[in-house]
């Protein structure tokens, strides 16, 4: 059986939504949580939006027992709110920092499956890219005039990369977190498509919880329900998505999401519904070649739909970079007029002063103002052009590529 | 044969400073360049600094005919600077961002093999991550106080990870580019260890250029003098490095560094010195285990030596955010004072004004201008901060993975 072994892995995943003084009944979520991953005992806890590392090493103390191995992210100003509990060791780290905004993760774990009857355990490194898009849901109500696509769509395709890039370490992938985007979107498309990454609400035997495994629901009680108007039932927004590399198969038997109110209280873990997904690991009897994921022949449509929309967004990021500098210069002017008067008057050209002292002031630092802004403006455009052409240029790069592909 | 083809690959690699209207004769030296590169014909051209986008435009239209495939980062406000022309297709490519600055970029190029007497071209897919840091040589000269060695090593790590994570995808990795740092610096120990890429200048069998393979000394025009005073030969700061994995072996044949101005002129390329590898890329009959250089004994030392001295950044990070914190506190309570003494003065509760107006005003805007600035550090020193310890901790976790290794 050495060469036959099967791991039962179960993956809870969950945007905590715990903003120190803002998230409600924070900490009492917290504490609820921390007893059902206790009770529960996981063999992988994702956690998103867990903002204050204080949350988290009060998580770290009470789940030390069943989850020996735990993480916390730290990046930029208030950090990443991203935590991974494990039952297993965790291996390695890499951090991966998006070009726009925003941080992916990504954990290597390390388990170890003894089989009964096997003499020798047999090791399964398990590479586990930890996401949450921080980006926030904005972009998600307003479909109609979605600005932030470009952008979404940047950090589908990096993120992909980078999956693309690192996955061939590893047997099995997984990636759990909230994606800020519909199934159907262009950038969860795009983001299958491009790695092979399969989703375990799609792909799982058995499925219970949330219609259509919707995560964000109107009748959870901490959602904004204006928000959700046009989604009666809800949007499935977090995700768990795995794929198998070199010797491995991975199907998802079952899939969950929770259902409102945490068991025995009258409160849910956050505004989000948590997945759980279990997963069947199995080494084959030989290795296969790595999938990376490009075999659909409908890859080349998603990807030219997407570069499509990344175009767009570049035009409007071109405008907007045009229009901020003119913007700057004009107020640039403005203000070496005003410097220009005020040395005239200064040196007794002029008999009068053209204004109102206290109006020439307000003035001057209108135009300070403006110049401060639109130059700021300009510069994040400027940035943001940059970025939205070098992922059009790999994009097309990927077109290329796929269509020499035999 | 077609189990053992060979591919003989030449590298260039140069820092041009070429940096718009600062850098001397810019123009003329990316066009002597140009010609160089034209004439000589190399397999691959690592570039960096070259800032300005019209230069890299310039170098692609001349080198279309030898240099087929070429890629422009674009990142940033003012671009990356890096860029590279291959004889051989530019596969993919991926861009990592380093959490404290500067930019190291990835590019895949396939090379294609074809052994005379061998029926069929054997492709050696070969991923060149191509490295800039962006801090720059200040940190160089002043080893005694080397405030920027803890944001060095951050940035060795997270390179040295990234290359851990992803040259599993290739069968060969190359690195080329200005990392300054000195051959013997723990940075470079750092990354040569905890990746096992070796380097070209101290394997190549052949040896040509200046001493020491220095690519910064003091007898080129263009070098600042006085900041090369300590080192009288000059210092090897560009580097080639390389490392095979899978069923590959690499080797360098002949290390060459350019020696003052170019061939036929009185000027050289840049103010550092060009760096040729000649690379003898192998087959081997059957496929070896991927090594991820962490066989050395002694690598528990250097990551032990780096994690102490990101510990005494981490240190002097955290004294400053709290110094910076205090400063803004301060500033911000002396404009809360002026603030009660104004309105006190408005309500008429003060008979006199205690200060003359200009001089209220102007420790108004004083107190101001320390709080924007002191606050603008509080945050910068945080995200230092956080760096920092995420580094530490994942050294602190490839200690315990290095001493729990049999």
């Amino acid at each position: 059986m050495e060469g036959d072994p099967t791991l039962r892995l179960r993956i809870f995943d969950l945007n905590c939504w715990a903003i120190r003084y803002l998230s409600k009944r924070r900490q009492e979520r917290v504490r609820l949580l921390g007893d059902t991953l206790r009770r529960e005992s996981f063999d992988l806890v994702l956690l998103q939006e867990v903002w204050s590392e204080q949350d988290y090493s009060d998580l770290k103390v009470k789940l030390a027992g069943c989850y020996p191995f735990s993480h916390y992210f730290r990046s930029g100003v208030i950090g990443s709110g991203l935590c991974v509990f494990s039952r297993f060791p965790i291996l390695d780290m890499l951090l991966y920092q998006y070009s726009l905004n925003g941080y992916p993760y990504m954990v290597r774990v390390g388990w170890v499956c003894r089989e009964p009857g096997s003499r020798a355990g047999v090791s399964l490194g398990v590479t586990a890219p930890l996401l949450s898009l921080s980006l926030q849901l904005h972009a998600e109500y307003c479909r109609e005039k979605d600005a932030y696509l470009p952008h979404r769509l940047v950090q589908a395709w990096e993120l992909a990369q980078f999956i693309r890039h690192t996955s061939k370490a590893a047997d099995v992938v997984l990636l759990g977190g909230d994606l800020n985007m519909h199934p159907e979107d262009v950038g969860i498309r795009l983001l299958r498509g491009w790695t092979g990454l399969r989703d375990a609400f799609a792909e799982a035997t058995r499925f219970e919880g949330r219609k259509n495994g919707c995560t964000l629901v109107p009748d959870n009680c901490f959602t904004d329900k204006s928000e959700l108007l046009p989604f009666p039932l809800g949007i499935r927004i977090d995700y768990i998505l795995y794929k198998a590399i070199s010797s491995f198969t991975v199907k998802c038997e079952e899939l969950k999401t929770t259902t409102g109110p945490a068991p025995g209280t009258d409160i849910p873990f956050s505004d989000h519904e948590a997945v759980i997904a279990t997963l069947h690991i199995q080494r084959q009897g030989q290795p296969v070649g790595a999938t990376l994921g490009t075999a659909d022949p409908a890859l080349a449509d998603v990807v030219t739909e997407a570069r499509t929309e990344v175009g767009v967004g570049l035009r409007a990021a071109q405008r907007q970079r045009y229009s901020s500098g003119r913007m700057a210069v004009l107020a640039l002017l403005l203000l070496l007029l005003q410097a220009v008067a005020a040395l005239g008057t200064l040196a007794g050209l002029g008999t009068e002063q053209p204004f109102p002292k206290l109006s020439f002031c307000l003035l001057a630092f209108l135009a300070l103002g403006v110049l401060a802004l639109s130059t700021a403006l300009h510069l994040f455009h400027t940035m943001e052009v940059k970025m939205l052409h070098g992922t059009e240029d790999q994009m097309w790069m990927a077109l290329r590529a796929l269509q020499e592909r035999p």
